[in-house]
């Protein structure tokens, strides 16, 4: 099998299974215990907590262990169906469905569901300005789109949500997950609220994930057993948590490296697939646009996403026609591209590629002229 | 080290480390994702659902995976809030806080909580006639009581909720964390609507549950990425139910053997303790009540629990002064102890021995040496 679906998942790292094996052999307690085993397990905890605090440079009391990223996003989500009184909030058009399906509940208790548009992939933070208002409580913004792997500028949208004059501080939250371990992130500098990861997509462990947040007026609904600061109920998963810190520290020392790997099979790919004739929805590279190179989304327009992706698959070779999570929620990403200003043709045929820290060039390579047989294969038999 | 804190949670097993780094290793995709390794990993997601569900007895649409007890328990709850108009939910006293600390977010969106009383640690499931109403959404009521030990006739709970004539069916829901894998259960026979689950407490990977739940009304707040047939959002961890599987059939396949094992350890602890002149709170073996032998819970009455669990530790014994879960916000066992009608230096006294698969009865013997020499000695002190 040739990989190129990371930006759904990544496979766990040797260093992540064994992080996870020796904790789970060697930490058995519960860090709420009060006897040995457990004070041993609370102190590993919060030296993962510093150890995930100092890579991201950030203080380790806005770090929170989670799920994954969805239940990230969750609870900062949940924390508005706290509010007494409903208010604003501003999504933009491209979230993950870990953000978007919000607008059902929101809406449900009187919330005011505004949507900032992103052509091309892009929002445009001034649009802001004239949507904020006195009940505006929260901007959701993600940093990379994993559909077409754009860079958005959370720096400007942070500035614009704090320089608004209101009595109540708007909250702006970002969905990470495809940007951490892959392309420089400064959380301070982006001067946002809260960010969500996950685990996986860094090589990590499933089911394991990051909550950063400096806003201490975050309620959750339920704070279960009090873990994580009442943020988040349930018994610690360390040995996931481990498991995490060693893949995160991995990735960021070789972030540069993967980086400009990744940035090479990209551009071959672009230009390949360019010169066959797909069109490329992510951002080209003589663009100068602001993009995470582990994404590339192209389009047929001849055929759906979907048929190309199982052609591709019959080949060994796995692609994505969208964000693999919203695969059950078909369509979404669809939207998604027609909101981004696709046509309906460009939108239906999409392809993402997404690649990971052991792509290789040659690997890459063999893609490009698989793909473009396919394409042809089937255009033919269209035509 | 010796264990005895097996309800606040138990070492995983080495079948599930090695099933965990085998499915790590060898299922790399998403299950969302439509090419070969995700098709993969979507098959054997839905067979690792298979076995669970025939391990439970229960029908595999009726098995969802989760992070854990906490989470399986939220999303039930959580359900609640989508409710157009709030109701009444009955909740009984001696809930782990997953559930009690509900309570407020509850109230503040105009829910009429109620409290079942539960003296020495038992419902009466008849007290709950006269409580409900034709607002009646829910009724929660945990299977086996991680404090005490004691198990709920769930059975005739879930016969009552389902004879009251309403237009409106009454949700029965348990927290059966501390009863799977250790006693006998029959979910079907029990009738109750849903019920959560933890892999940790059996020897299964920590971050992994189980939501058993009959009802396609209950609605997320948010569905995410469509996984778990929308109820549950987030890539499927799919390492960790690999892992939670086969932890749960090793402690099926040996429940009996384990049962009686635990049995003898906890009766013996029971005769020397109160011969020691130790109050047993649990129910007392030639009491006829029906309890779990994997907790018993005693009181020195002379000194506060965490004193006396901070002194076996020094001599390597591990137990807890109630739920580990909840050290975190003090008192609530204390007050759930008062609530069942223990005098508070009973409560305040409280020492929770739990057992496992792997205690064996020359461990417990040296426990109750240990516990009665360090009673002796605190009394001594306080004389």
């Amino acid at each position: 099998m040739y990989y190129f679906d990371w930006a759904a998942t990544s496979p766990m790292s040797e260093n992540s299974i064994e992080a996870y094996c020796n904790t789970a052999r060697n930490f058995i307690g519960n860090p709420s215990s009060i006897h040995g085993e457990g004070f041993k397990a609370k102190e590993k905890l919060e030296d993962y907590r510093k150890q995930i605090a100092s890579l991201l440079k950030v203080d380790s009391k806005t770090i929170y262990f989670t799920s994954g990223g969805t239940e990230s996003n969750s609870i900062i989500l949940n924390s508005l169906l706290r509010s007494p009184n409903p208010g604003q909030v501003i999504i933009t058009r491209m979230e993950h469905s870990a953000i978007s399906s919000y607008e059902s509940i929101l809406r449900e208790k009187g919330f005011d569901v505004k949507y900032l548009n992103c052509p091309k992939g892009y929002i445009n933070p001034e649009k802001l300005i004239p949507m904020l208002n006195s009940n505006t409580r929260m901007v959701v913004c993600m940093l990379v789109n994993n559909v077409v792997g754009t860079i958005q500028n959370l720096k400007r949208v942070s500035e614009i949500c704090k320089n608004f004059k209101s009595s109540r501080k708007i909250h702006v939250h970002a969905d990470a997950v495809q940007a951490i371990g892959k392309i420089p992130m400064d959380l301070l500098d982006l001067g946002i609220d809260s960010a969500s990861f996950s685990a996986h997509k860094f090589c990590g462990p499933r089911g394991v994930g990051i909550l950063y947040n400096k806003n201490n007026r975050i309620l959750p609904i339920s704070s279960g057993g009090g873990q994580e600061s009442f943020l988040r109920g349930g018994t610690e998963n360390l040995a996931g948590i481990s498991a995490m810190a060693i893949a995160l520290k991995d990735s960021l020392n070789k972030l540069e490296l993967h980086y400009k790997n990744v940035e090479s099979c990209r551009n071959y790919l672009e230009k390949a697939l360019l010169d066959a004739g797909f069109s490329i929805l992510s951002p080209l590279k003589e663009s100068n646009l602001k993009y995470s190179p582990y994404i590339l989304t192209v389009s047929t327009k001849n055929v759906p996403g979907e048929v190309f992706v199982r052609m591709m698959d019959l080949e060994r070779f796995c692609l994505s026609s969208g964000s693999a999570c919203s695969n059950n929620a078909k369509g979404n990403n669809v939207g998604i591209l027609r909101s981004m200003g696709y046509d309906e043709k460009s939108a239906l045929g999409t392809v993402r590629v997404s690649f990971g820290y052991s792509t290789d060039i040659e690997e890459v390579k063999l893609l490009a002229k698989k793909m473009i047989e396919v394409k042809n294969n089937l255009s033919f038999k269209r035509n």
